[in-house]
């Protein structure tokens, strides 16, 4: 017997998700849920499934559970996190706009910045960033925070950043897909990276903010990463390009990223979008 | 002013379109709603737009209107048209099994084969193949119906079929991605081409059924091509690979194509999917 399940799609800065509030429909078998609702031709079409449910400790006010499209499940992505945070404000599950949500990676603080009853922007800790200095500095440049990997005879300049993931970020005036296709799957895969890397494509702008297109590990070429843009925020500022503060422009759009001096945190700021309501058998 | 307009997904081998009905709802801006609604990130994700309405002509009973994800109207798409007899039957629209379709490329019947209330599979008339002789003897082999293409310095042999579309269809035993990669752009541009071709690599397999993949023209390796399927079931006739009915595995999904003898029309046979209903502001 099939049961009728309700969802909402939703995306930030194109990073799509179906969520289902799992206090109004139990999905018993999300992996598989997630594996057959995510093909974009024959199912829903998604990057994986979120459940939101409420929160059973007094630390926390709601829940994530997070689901990639092969099924496997996530420790936590920023992006969704916003979405829910505009989901529960906007469908009037919380009128709280600092939001307590219990992740496979820990208690994450949602907070919403309002107007009238639309939450326009949703800011994440994204937690402190891991500077790995002994891989950082085995072959430092002149400037001391840039590491040189030699790539198809070419030296490359970067910095190794972890946000929970593996970052190695570089700054460069060529963002072309040929390049970043020739240079990230090598890179991904250099031996200073044993877990492999994401790799990031950085140009400081004329207006100060940071054109970014990102090579993810297992991916390829996405449209955006929350913890690559964190990662990207961290190393303009270590190599003095950038202050604490930078907007981050990605193919699918923008983050506003702050790495707090006071508690060293990465904080992500940015936006979320309801797409449709939807109905499915499963 | 926002409107909710109710939708359903539905696919027919793989290739996914949004049905809406135009009786109940009125979408004044079509083109620009295929455009966004197909976006596969931030839209609904889909193949295009399919409008259903009823005919104001007693010759046909229903109309379709076929957009795709760049908002171009199609003329009519056989994968289409099969999801909207299960659609038509199935919510109840109709109790025919026999429904004449009003669409871009004239009207076309589609034949449903139906147990109790649910469509199991459409036949749909795909009308005459047209076999370009002048272009199809240019360059004669032994066996007087395929032609002969020199591209990377290697012979290739096929047979060109028309289905309103152009088709050049190929018998090879490599129906590797690589190889269609790299013969597929190719051939689509090859002189012989002036309005370029969508090209079919088949290989028969010991059942009797056709194994084929499609390298489509401006889009490249899709799952699937309804009038590929029926080219190449044309084509294998032809050249006496098979008789005039023959099964077409894709990589999307099965079609069975029969050559009749009697009218030379090709009738496409094959199942249809509904995925989910939804409903979106636009």
């Amino acid at each position: 017997m099939t049961q009728e399940i309700g969802f909402t799609k939703m995306h930030g800065i194109g990073n799509d998700y179906i969520y289902v509030d799992s206090t109004l429909y139990n999905i018993k078998n999300p992996e598989k849920a997630a594996i057959a609702w995510s093909d974009r031709h024959k199912g829903i079409g998604s990057d994986g499934l979120v459940l939101i449910g409420k929160a059973d400790i007094p630390e926390a006010d709601f829940t994530m559970r997070i689901f990639n499209a092969d099924g496997s499940e996530a420790m936590m992505c920023g992006n969704a996190s916003r979405c829910i945070g505009k989901y529960l404000f906007e469908k009037g599950l919380t009128k709280k706009t600092s939001i307590r949500l219990l992740t496979a990676a820990g208690i994450k603080v949602l907070n919403l910045t309002v107007e009238g009853k639309v939450v326009k922007n949703v800011t994440v800790d994204m937690g402190e960033p891991v500077l790995d200095n002994e891989r950082q500095f085995a072959n430092t440049d002149a400037n001391g925070k840039e590491t040189t990997l030699k790539i198809s005879e070419k030296n490359i300049f970067g910095t190794f950043v972890s946000m929970g993931n593996p970052h190695f970020v570089i700054f460069t005036d060529d963002l072309t897909t040929d390049s970043i296709e020739h240079y990230g799957p090598q890179l991904e895969h250099d031996s200073m990276f044993p877990e492999r890397a994401n790799i990031e494509f950085a140009k400081i702008q004329e207006d100060g903010s940071i054109r970014m297109r990102v090579w993810e590990r297992g991916s390829g070429i996405t449209m955006a990463c929350g913890t690559g843009a964190c990662a990207t925020a961290v190393a303009a500022c270590l190599t003095k390009r950038t202050g604490r503060t930078a907007t981050i422009s990605m193919d699918g759009g923008e983050l506003q990223i702050c790495w707090n001096k006071e508690d060293n945190h990465v904080y992500m700021t940015g936006g979320a979008e309801f797409v449709f309501e939807g109905y499915i058998h499963f």
